[in-house]
């Protein structure tokens, strides 16, 4: 109830702080019987972790993850399984000059008033590291769900600050460090020159990602408040420094009549997407679309105003080891929450109506 | 775990379909000792009920609420509060010839699939007619919240298909029939004759509806996943026909510099508010601003390609009463839906954290 | 989270008071497709309702149950079931001279304390009349186990006071008016007598129920908290005036050996149920049977020592209509929870580890 | 909702076999600002750990908590603490003989029947071992509720077999292996001269347990279904081996009269505590007084019959280190689960009604 919990049936409670000893996750409700170990998982982590490239953190961390229970002799037990990822390089010190005044944009100043504690060291339970552990949660789902159904759950950049990236292929985002689905030379060179000038300059940019699930089950979702759709805008939304989610159409959807946007239907499926895949909050059967703003991240350092907690102004500026872009190492994060979101909608599929049907591929297909 | 309850410690289960007997909804957790009766209920139905101007469904209901528990000698007791709303206006006969083929874009086709049921009588639990009850369950919250914080939520529709809506002022909301923050002639004059036109046509169309509350106290919001935008947004992509969601500067963070998009802060208060009013998914206690896009109809006259339940293709068109713009209807739904996002994490933070202080008003003022 | 809801994946949240216009509940995650009317629920109502012997309280109500949501054409849909009771016989007045004493034993002391808010009519939401719609649940649950698993669940009283009445055969159960699983007539004539004279001293007197569901699927029931004997004992305990719940051996394990309690194993089934049909909190497809004790009634025309709202000492008798055994009419209730609990764990089996197997029937058959 | 949570407001998390790497917990929603270390826990899980005495198992585990998160600089921050305990002594190679036999009145049945899988390892998941989080946690619970409230759980062994142990002083507790509230020497030489016995004839006993809650504030517990009895039968019903839950008076209220049952007030307090310290589900100030009966180990060098995975009869041994009597590490089991319900609750309370008040604390000294 206090939030550290994700999901229902295949639930998630996440641990630790940017800096503590420790970060990780006990995931609960795992189908029993599923090959699992840590090499289904690490590479899920490796996508998310820092120091990949010159344009995210340098932090170091190696991001190894071990499975500390709910798998035996290779497979799931349908008990617990917990993840730990030990913290390596906590250059605690850093954070010094932030330590009582607030960072504009920052969360330190909500923290600090909702819990009368301020855990400066890397943000403490607000740092986007804390994303480390849905992601290896996200692998497991990941993973039943393209077993069970053959489920594909992929993410791009789509938009850093002004430049749209044009979508050519899947193949493409994993071989530049954009996550962009490209490989024109052109583009990428012109994200890596805007990225170098932002680092010079000590400030940070938004960015655009873009999160599409193939195969999905027709009729996961529940109606009223659990839609599907509402369960994506709530993981989503809840990944740090995203302030807008959209599904398919989107907010394209407000200049459309409803002649063009409702996708007509034909026996052999859909003639266009503008519903995302989600019809009334249940999914059907067509490709989940999701678009996500991110904001530019909030510690720069670049000197702006702002008060410390006894409400004096000054001038913060932060020195610590951050990324320019937090949205260049956000389409693993938000991969990771639509796939836990489908997990727990299967699981919950499965408890009231039995085990879902995985009906009409044709029409997921065609889109 | 349905997806029929909203919300856990100011919990609404709701019932109903959109032409059986009743609907409504039992509401778990009030306080007790608030003054409550039907009169603090029945004027935020009225602003949603259907029939009030021929821009929208010309459907008759009254939706006069009943109160049946939870409150004794006028004032709520701490048990549950349940409220009904009988369905007086079901002509569903209109709806048959709609029985077996499904409307491109609405959830018929994927309610079908999943339960294996077709309850054709105006859309059955996926109608937009369930949001009544959870304007009902709004209207207790905002009453709470506004006696104990001084919270106050308003909504107003910023956009009608491409017809921006300017906001001029709070008071002038109630003076038209679209919630339109204007009193500017030509801009209602123009709405006028937009719905006209398309309902001749027999089409629908989407729109904007921007949410705002005010005096929101400092520190509601879980850290991690039950973050309060990322509650707002689940509650809003919750609401019928939604297919996207803003919080603060929205989408438009994509394109803007950390140093442009956090709020700069002095000892009177912020500067800006591109965060909406929450930072790190706590609220700051300057005003949460929310931005939604609503969908056009799928039910409209216009004939459309479909199949029907045996697959067979097809001609489908709707008949029966529906409103040609849902988004005009939306905004005390919008509203509730804050109330009761803002009231179950009230009581949350009270919860682990105290009684909640009602800090800094004067940042809120300022903004 | 305040209380009012049972049940996780078949969720019940009820609603109303003693004395206020109606009692009911909302059932969530009811699956689709079941063939449901009043009819399968009334009997079970009927059985509860007051009136219907000397033995119990005089208030007449006829419990008439409404389903205001969730079946179309006869078929349960998949949304939410509300089931609606019209309070009728509120003679409130007889309550006028308990309006601020506390009665000994009874919870006006304690909701007075935590609400700040004395409901003093028939106790409230305190009253054992707010079982109703729970029975009304569980004959839903009752139902959909018995088509599914051919699930039976029944109840009896085996003692009253300190007279045990023997367990001759379940068809007794319904020929007389204590839910005595016997016809021996000296049994019933000692009951009658033993009743009758309690009522002329105007005191009250305790109960032992006995509940057995049999055809229970092997599996049932989470490891570690949601024990299916926890749930048992949490639905149990949970029922007015009780204060003692066993499993199996129950409070006679202390004194048992391993060599004793363990249920040994033949190919053909168990010897013997010490464990009450439940190993490590799972169902083994035994029998489950529990055992409940419930307190005496605590509104009596004793006149007993108390305090007022104020703390000033008093003598207080109670003169409404009241169960001098509130067991008595108890079996019904113990038969509904736990048919509520059984049915909450298969939807939640079929949710982790998919559609249950009925296996073994022959091991619960054989003991 | 898959089971390895408890509590709602306050809620634990655990994870781990007795057998795998680690075992553990995440605690979510501790209040923040609570000075906390390792130096706070420990000495309660060293009063449950094994191997302190000859008459438990001789599995060495020194049971060394490390807090991995939650605390900054010393105190709670409100976030979720985790605790993790290395196993270290697995001689897994001792369950050898019984890896695909069932043991009687064990739960490797049911598991391998729910789960598919059998972790014969120490029982895996279901082992006793599996409490150490809780009481890691509860000790957690205790300390918040005891420097609030002055809240005091404490418990103590009342029964041990047929041998029934009186209540002498509190300060015994310690001092003696059995967790005997005497000082009787003939006592004490009794309960060892029983075991020894018992040890050596390869069996296993029963016990009772009991647990007092002093200092309670009145007002804990909801209405209807998470009545503070209710959580507490769950909670003690789900330690490993309970068999049955009594409050107050328990199963003695079948035999008592409403005019002897019902604890009568005066303006200094309660006279008498048939109650157990709770009315209609919630805390009356009173004590809260908790019975348990706990079953024989199920895991004895007893040869019995069973059958093995294929159903084929045979005889099953249990070589491997067990308690001879579970009851007798059962006592701060039992009092870290009161403390959890109770924390839960003090929170719920909070929430809803505001900061619980304290009162009359000599109605509890009374009695």
């Amino acid at each position: 109830m206090s939030g550290n919990s994700f999901g229902s049936l295949f639930s998630v409670t996440t641990f630790g702080e940017s800096h503590g000893p420790a970060i990780g996750c006990v995931i609960d409700g795992c189908p029993p019987g599923m090959v699992l170990s840590e090499a289904d998982i690490q590479p899920e982590l490796d996508r998310r972790k820092p120091g990949t490239s010159r344009h995210v953190t340098q932090r170091q961390e190696s991001d190894k993850v071990e499975i500390l229970s709910g798998v035996f002799e290779g497979k799931t037990t349908g008990t617990p399984i917990a993840l730990l990822i030990r913290n390596e390089d906590q250059r605690s010190k850093d954070y010094g000059n932030i330590v009582d005044t607030f960072r504009p944009g920052h969360a330190d100043y909500t923290y600090w008033h909702k819990y009368g504690i301020r855990d400066h060291r890397g943000g403490g339970r607000s740092s986007a590291r804390l994303t480390a552990p849905a992601v290896g949660a996200g692998a497991i789902a990941k993973k039943w769900l393209r077993e069970k159904y053959g489920t594909i759950i992929r993410g791009y950049m789509s938009q850093l600050g002004e430049i749209a990236i044009p979508f050519d292929d899947w193949q493409h985002v994993h071989a530049n460090p954009f996550f962009a689905a490209t490989d024109d030379p052109a583009t990428i060179a012109k994200l890596e020159a805007y990225m170098d000038d932002l680092r010079k300059q000590g400030d940070s940019i938004g960015a655009r990602i873009n999160v599409v699930a193939q195969h999905v089950p027709v009729g996961l979702g529940e109606p009223i408040y659990d839609k599907l759709d509402a369960e994506i805008a709530y993981a989503m939304m809840g990944i740090n420094a995203v302030k807008g989610v959209e599904i398919g159409a989107g907010f394209a959807s407000i200049a459309q009549k409803g002649s063009e946007h409702g996708d007509e239907l034909t026996p052999e499926g859909f003639i266009g997407n503008n519903s995302g895949g989600i019809l009334g909050g249940i999914s059907s059967g067509q490709d989940i679309t999701v678009s996500i703003a991110i904001k530019p991240t909030s510690s720069i350092r670049t000197a702006r105003n702002s008060i410390d907690q006894q409400g004096q102004a000054g001038v913060v500026q932060t020195f610590g080891r951050h990324d320019p872009c937090v949205g260049i190492r956000a389409t693993p994060i938000a991969e990771a929450m639509l796939a836990l979101v489908l997990m727990d909608h299967a699981l919950r599929h499965r408890a009231q109506c039995g085990d879902v049907q995985v009906t009409t591929p044709n029409i997921a297909e065609k889109i």
